[in-house]
Parts: structure tokens; C-alpha cells; sequence
């Protein structure tokens, strides 16, 4: 039901982004980069949680000379993200870098934008323009709401690089304000071809956070736009990722690990579905299987939900019916709905061959 | 940015849905019913979490029996959830409750639809027609999609309410699928000139739960639609309040307490933000001032986001500005920063005249 805008494929190192590529999750690491060891195993992590693209921050010369050890310990895409200073960009575009991060706010000048294209042209590395509304450029007219600064300070700055013959560009346009970020998604969604990297800016910690940005970038992502995904908590990066899945999920855009639904729960049921549903959430906590569970508590949609997962159960008084692929496999006793219902999972698992 | 879909006033109790009303948050108690001292305490706690409306699973005689004094213990409005026999709705209407939720799926006799609905008449009481994917009533077309089907079903019945002459009609079209849910709630709402209750249906424990509620909800809010919302989620009422104003929130919907915009930090940080930002949420947590804090960790967007905000502290090496308004009113070193911040938060939040 989703018609995904057109854009145009670009790749960074071997991760294609845009056109029919699958929606990218991507993620920046928190740790100092120049501190390898430690950013090496926060991008080990990220691999482990199916971060498919690392940003790195490069504030001086020191991260820069960190980048090819770094480069080396990961096959994930790593790009530099870069503020201030053109020179660290050209620096980071030497050490091989699969991708550059500049911000319209803070390099703005034009000759310093023309040596790092030169540069990035030669190597045919991709350029994220990347706006954000804590750090717009200053403008005449102090009318012209956030969005339109937004869009203009992206458009301007696209302009440039395409006045170098330069199109390997990737643009956002980040607010915390979320109607804001919409609107100006969709403002630049109509005017350029580029890929879109969509997010929610600072949007906090985990708890508001995670809605925040499941709000702001659903909603884009429902209009058919973005190509890549990051989500921007206070917390460790894995978690980010994890959120940009479960976002992707919610839509059926992408698979990423088990589905679980289950009841909310009321005094119509008569087991601990709560329990027995945090309980489940566990065992499937290692699984890799794109397989829908449901833990249903009563009788009222119990059995219609149950069936229409891959494994359910739908409980009663002190008795479950489990379901596998719509059809009613055991009747089991409240005490061993945990274990049946992970032995049909596991099961179901084993027979398609991922476990 | 959000034009919202014009819909029918209702009262449910004291409680205005619809029309110009704020689009209210609704939870359910999740204690046995005739429990009524649990029952009781939970929607105290639901009272002191700002939920709006409270809905109560009325699955026998006995738990009919318990509304009254339910009733003479809260002032918020009490929903008795119905399915399967009509005589509970029936009774259910006569000890006083202020709204009922039926489902299409399973009281769908006409004589016995005419007798609940004559009784609600008299006494005023509106109705939810609550339709949802796992409780369908079958139907012999079995290509009809799962949303053609939610949407029929809704409409016919409603249709049968007004051929009663009954408008007191509320209507929700669940399902733990989002496109699908959207879809349905989209063509429901060109139909019908009701109020929508919106959600997304047994959506499974928090983490996920509440981004799957939030990508959902806040697609269908966007658009206008939906009047009152409620999240369910496998957890303590109080969280599904908490999730629904933030959905609310980050669509500038309603206000709710404390918003918390915080960089997710990144290898340019040179203090601790993160560890910041959970101290910061800790000491926000019991305030209910609609007050806007940043907390940001290094010069890019620091000090635009802080400016942004009602109060907010832009860190750099081992100094942070605070700033309120949008001016710097302090400089503070690394060991202060909390302090400070708080500071000024609680005093900002004095002078509105809110603690």
C-alpha cells in the first residue's frame, strides 16, 4: 500500500541505497574515534545488531588517522561525519572512507566545497547534505519559517555540488519538531532525485524517544519516503538500530527477527498473559527468524489472532490451544504454555531451516 | 499542519469525544473486574496518570455487579467492554455505566442489538462499535480483504444502531497490522460522521509495542483522523497512557508534562550527555509543566537546540552554556551542569506559577 518515491541508487562502499534497494538502518558510533579499540568494538556491535552503515564522528586530525584501522576491523560501510573544518573532509576522503557527512551550516564556503567534490568525484564517494534545524546557516529574512530554511539551506547546497558535476548525493533534513520534519520532506521529496536519509533529531532517550522518532519518520516513511533510516537516541547505538527495525516492521517494509503480539490484557482473561508474553519475548530474544508469535489471553480474539500467526496461543480458564499456520496442533495446561508454545516456535524454526 | 476530520460530539460522562473536544486518552483496567478493590486502586492510578476514560471488561453477572461501586470511586468515565451476551450490556446500562463497547463479531442478534439499544437511548449512553481483525464475524466471500471486511462490518452496524434512531456512536477498526489498520480506518472515516477511537490492536510488549502503536496511531492522527486514542500494550495500563501522550506529543497534539530533546551523542562529545539526559528525565519525572528542555552535547547543534528550547545547556569541553529563552544565562563547569540546569528548569517552572 506504500508507493515508495523514486530515487536514485547510490552506493555506499558495497551498500546500495535508493532506487529498489531495501530501506538502509544506519547508526553513528558514540564512542571517541580516536579511540580505535573502543570504536572498533562499538562497530562489531553494530554488526552484530544488522547495522548496515556506521557513521563515525571526525572532529580533528587525530580521528581522521584512526579511519584505516578502523576500515580495516569492519566490511560495514563507515562514513565520516564532518563539521567545521573542509580540510578534515579531504583528510577522511584520503584515508578511503565509503562516505562523507557535511553539514550546510558549517561549510559554506564555496572554494572549500569545490576541492572536496574534486576530491570525492575522483574517488566516486557519496555525499550526505546534511541538514539539521540546530545549525542552519543565518539568513536575511528572519520570516521564513524552519521548514522552508531547511529546505532552501538543502537545495542551495545540492545545487552546488550539481553546478560540479558532482550527483552522488544523499540529503536530510532534520528537526526535532516533527511536523516540521515532514513538511520538509516532503518539500525536497518533490524536488530533487537523490536518495533520502530520514530521522528524527535528537529526539532523546529510549522511553519518548523511540516514539518520537516512530511518529516522525512512519509517517514518512508510509508516504514512500526515505531510503535510509537512522534513529538519533541517548543510548547505545544497538538500540537505535533496533528501533529502526521495529519502525520498518511496523509497515512491513522490511523482516527483521520475530513479531510478537500479544494482548494488552483484561479482567476478562483468566492466565497471566503479561507474564506468559514477557516470558516468550525472552526466548525469542537470539532468534533471527522472521516468524509472528501470538499470546493471546481470552476468547474474544484469541483464536482469530492465534491462527493467523505462524505460532499462537489463545488461553482460556486454565487450559491453551496452540496454533500452528492457522490450525489448532496441542490443548495444553496453564503450566506448560511457555514450553509448548517454544516447541511449536523452534519447531517452525528448525523446519524452514534458520536455526 | 494537521487538518483534523470533523466528526460528532459525544459525552461519555463528563468527557467530550469528537468535534473540537482534545482527542482523549483511554486506557483499560487490566484486574479481574469483580475484584473491585484491585480494580479500584488501578483506575486511582489511571486517574493520577492523566488517563481520560476507563474501560472495564464486563465478562459476567458478577462482574456487572462490581460497576456501581467502580462507579462511586472514580469521577472518570467507566466503559463496560462487552462481548457475547447482550444481557450484560443490558445490565451493565442499568447500573449507570457511561458508555458501552460492543463488538459487531459476537452480539450481532437484531432483537437482541434492538433491546441494548433502546435502553442506551433512554438512558443516553453512546456506543462503541468496536470492530476487530482477530473477531470478524465469518462471511461467505472469503477473497474480501481484511480491511473491505473490518470496514463492512463497522458500517453495518452502525447503519443498524441508526436504523434505531441512534447516534451516540463511537467507532474503532483495529488490527495489529498498520497498513492495514490505516487503510480501514481511512475509508471508515469518509463514511461515517462518528467519532474514531484509535488503535492498534494487542501491538505486544512495550519496547515494541509502543513503536508499533506510535507509527500506527500517529500515521492516522497525522491525516486527521481519530478522536480518542488508546495503546494497547502487554504492561500496566499507566504505560499505555504515557506511550498515547507521547504520540500525542510529538505531533504537537497535546501537551503532557516535560519534553526532553537530547543529542544521542556521538564521538565529538566531550561530556558524558547521555548519563546527563537520564539524570535530567529522572528529576523531570514527577513535573507536569509543558516545559521544553535540551540537553545537547557539543557545538554543532548544541546551541541552536538550546536556544530552541524553554531551558537548555550546550556542552563543549568540560563548560556548558545554559540558556533559557533562548539567551545564555550562565557558564557552568563539567561537575555543575545538572545543577545548573535544574536550576534554572525549576525556576522557570515557579515563575508559570505550576509547583
Amino acid at each position: 500500500m506504500i508507493r515508495r518515491r523514486r530515487s536514485k541508487l547510490i552506493r555506499i562502499g558495497n551498500v546500495t541505497i535508493g532506487g529498489d534497494a531495501p530501506i538502509r538502518v544506519q547508526s553513528m558510533t558514540k564512542t571517541d574515534t580516536r579511540n580505535i579499540k573502543d570504536t572498533i568494538r562499538q562497530i562489531k556491535e553494530l554488526e552484530s545488531c544488522d547495522c548496515e552503515i556506521v557513521r563515525i564522528a571526525v572532529p580533528d586530525t587525530e580521528a581522521v588517522a584512526a579511519i584505516p584501522k578502523i576500515k580495516k576491523a569492519t566490511s560495514l560501510p563507515i562514513i565520516a561525519d564532518i563539521h567545521f573544518d573542509y580540510r578534515l573532509a579531504l583528510a577522511a576522503l584520503q584515508t578511503g572512507v565509503d562516505g562523507l557527512r557535511l553539514n550546510p551550516g558549517n561549510i559554506r564556503d564555496q572554494e572549500q566545497i569545490t576541492r572536496i567534490i574534486q576530491s570525492a568525484k575522483e574517488r566516486q564517494i557519496p555525499i550526505r547534505v546534511g541538514v539539521n534545524a540546530g545549525s542552519l546557516p543565518s539568513i536575511q529574512n528572519s520570516n521564513t519559517s524552519i521548514i522552508e530554511r531547511m529546505v532552501k539551506t538543502a537545495l542551495d547546497y545540492t545545487k552546488s555540488l550539481e553546478s560540479l558535476d558532482f550527483n552522488l548525493i544523499k540529503v536530510s533534513l532534520k528537526a526535532f519538531d516533527v511536523p516540521s520534519t515532514i513538511a520538509a520532506y516532503q518539500m525536497i521529496a518533490e524536488r530533487i532525485p537523490y536518495p533520502l536519509h530520514v530521522g528524527i533529531t535528537e529526539a532523546g532517550l529510549p522511553k519518548t524517544g523511540s516514539i518520537r522518532s516512530a511518529v516522525g519518520t512512519g509517517i514518512l516513511l508510509y508516504q514512500g519516503i526515505g531510503d535510509t533510516i537512522r534513529v538519533s537516541l541517548s543510548t547505545h547505538p544497538c538500540e537505535e538500530v533496533a528501533v529502526a527495525y521495529e519502525i520498518l516492521k511496523s509497515l512491513d517494509i522490511r523482516q527483521h527477527g520475530p513479531i510478537l503480539l500479544s494482548c494488552p490484557s483484561c479482567g476478562r482473561a483468566e492466565v497471566d498473559i503479561i507474564s506468559l508474553a514477557q516470558a516468550v519475548e525472552k526466548q525469542l530474544s537470539g532468534i533471527r527468524e522472521p516468524i509472528k508469535v501470538a499470546v493471546m489471553g481470552c476468547v474474544v480474539n484469541g483464536p482469530g489472532e492465534a491462527k493467523d500467526a505462524d505460532v499462537g496461543i489463545a488461553c482460556g480458564r486454565g487450559k491453551g490451544a496452540i496454533f500452528k499456520k492457522g490450525r489448532v496442533v496441542s490443548t495444553v495446561t496453564a503450566g506448560n504454555f511457555l514450553e509448548a508454545l517454544m516447541k511449536e516456535i523452534f519447531e517452525l524454526i528448525r523446519k524452514n531451516g534458520k536455526l
